[in-house]
């Protein structure tokens, strides 16, 4: 019997991915030339979908890499040339960080305890920054920041670049592109799709930064700078042979999702984030690890436990259910439940059954 | 009724790709998280089956990033803090030797004209070179060193760095890796794989070469550095969510090669090689593009002709045979084929009967 994920990447796969790779693996796309036209159309393809569903405008390109940790490094490069500011909460929030420190930027941060999010009007600027990195969705503790405040906090500061990492979000939140300048997230997760694929929505101002950074001698990166990728962009190629197979799923996915429309998956998003909070609330044993609604994710739901976390995630895995273990140190004592567009209605009712007999 | 490809990569998927893609869909490959041990398995079985392909000793790690392209920029990150040294004879080769330069490294170079290869008895290399950069098989013209050459090279500079580029001649060559520090390839060309993937070979000279570089303050990057990757490694993960279905196809690949046997692909290969080369030679308007028999290349074929390289191209297509164009300037003048374990022996039939139909 299949098992149904509720992890939080890799994670479920979307419904008619296996349709999908069987049209693939038919067509033959794992044979195909990535200078072909029939690449192209399959770029451009996952490009219209992608902006289609998640309201993209021409300013912004969308390009591929290797990962979304692989876009942590290329937009620390081509964005911040000295300085970088970061909001710390979480295991992944700080790696971002800590590539700034890597890369020999000088990084600003803002830290906030595991499981707590930030007041981002509180937070003032240091002059220096040229890049605001943001992680809408910290994945290890399931705090979110609220699409709002980060339009709030780039209308306060207009001139420097913003990144935000959606990776487990994605496509959940309703940015507005005149506000973000570039955002980034994995395949894996709220797409529902095998890993390796990296996607970087990022405007002109940054490419402008990145080149004048260039100009300045400042490196950018070879085959994965911005200049690089953008100008492959323009006529629907990559610099390096792409995961062609991967693009391809996730222009499927995309339209299918688009078919469903995007406003349909936000409200499922929330409805189903609601009942797996209302469940946790109430439940004996189990409780949301966030204590600030606000801050709460409604992609990556994370519970403490006062009984063993490993305990029920065993109980469910004997169902077929699998979620996600709290996040390094906080492995025995949370359990993170994944809230992602591939699951079905039925299967989140599983869970719910699941979840409210643990105890 | 499918194609068949003889195209440099993206190719012809190896005979057993379906099968097992259909066997991983249906284990549900595609949702297991990259720090389970069913992830770690999938790691140190591609390991092992790869190891015993290539013969590749315990001293070298071999490690997984986005594309062969990436592993251009991070083995010069990593193996060179000034000055690299690249032999230069075609399009991929001096892609290499550019992004030395964007790396700030001084990068010499010993440059033969397209078609052309190397008598390396004659290479003498400048004393402050810390890497050399080889490409065994040149993509763009056909064109290869001889391992036996590499080898004595390396035994006259035993203390230089060397990384050698077999991205579209592995497995067929059989490097002696106690003479080879480092090796790459991707998984769309020889391996019959679709794209997403590649696969960097490198021994522990090489990871102290990088640690001390680092000690240096020299940037040798973030996730996929060489320390990171090589840390990840020891327990068989990897830095970021890697392209998981395209390691398990990678192990399931190496292991049926395996099954076939390493010496019986090799001289398949050669005897292919030997028969298209001997029908270009007879041939009234195709002949081999490398004029000096030695540098001729065993799996990517390039012949010049005299007719139109496209119309001869189209004639193939016709009968569902799709094979590579000259490469870049080369495009009206050349066609490449490519001899890839994942052709049948009818397949290479068909090919030899259709090549010599074209006229």
């Amino acid at each position: 019997m299949p098992k149904v994920f509720f992890t939080p990447g890799p994670a479920q796969l979307y419904p008619t991915f296996e349709p999908h790779v069987l049209t693939a693996v038919r067509e033959q796309i794992g044979s195909i030339s990535h200078r072909s036209k029939q690449f192209k159309a399959i770029y451009q393809h996952a490009d219209e979908q992608l902006r289609l569903l998640l309201h993209i405008p021409a300013t912004h390109a969308i390009l591929f890499t290797g990962s979304a940790t692989e876009i942590w490094e290329r937009a620390l490069q081509n964005g911040s040339g000295r300085e970088s500011f970061h909001l710390v909460n979480g295991s992944f929030s700080k790696r971002f960080y800590e590539f700034a420190s890597e890369l020999g930027r000088t990084a600003h941060k803002v830290e906030a305890p595991f499981g707590s999010g930030f007041n981002l009007d509180d937070i003032i600027l240091p002059e220096g920054v040229e890049l605001v990195c943001l992680t809408h969705n910290e994945t290890s503790s399931g705090v979110s920041t609220t699409v709002a405040d980060i339009h709030q906090l780039k209308r306060r500061y207009p001139d420097k670049l913003f990144v935000v990492d959606m990776v487990s979000s994605a496509p959940y939140p309703d940015f507005d592109f005149s506000l973000v300048d570039s955002a980034f997230f994995s395949v894996q997760k709220g797409f529902g799709l095998p890993a390796g694929l990296g996607v970087w929505i990022v405007n002109e101002r940054f490419l402008h930064k990145a080149e004048s950074l260039k100009a300045q001698g400042t490196y950018i990166g070879t085959h994965h700078s911005l200049p690089t990728l953008w100008k492959n962009y323009k006529s629907f190629e990559t610099p390096a042979t792409p995961n062609v197979l991967g693009i391809y799923l996730l222009g499927r996915v995309a339209q299918d999702m688009n078919q469903k429309g995007i406003t349909e998956i936000r409200r499922e998003t929330e409805n189903r984030a609601e009942r797996i909070y209302k469940l946790l609330e109430d439940h004996p044993v189990l409780k949301p690890a966030v204590t600030n609604p606000k801050h709460r994710s409604h992609t990556v739901l994370v519970a403490s436990t006062t009984d063993s976390a490993p305990a029920i995630i065993e109980g469910l895995k004997a169902k077929n259910i699998v979620i996600g273990s709290g996040y390094g140190t906080y492995k025995e004592t949370q359990i993170r439940i994944a809230n992602f567009p591939a699951n079905t209605e039925e299967q989140v009712g599983s869970l719910l059954t699941a979840l409210q007999k643990s105890s």
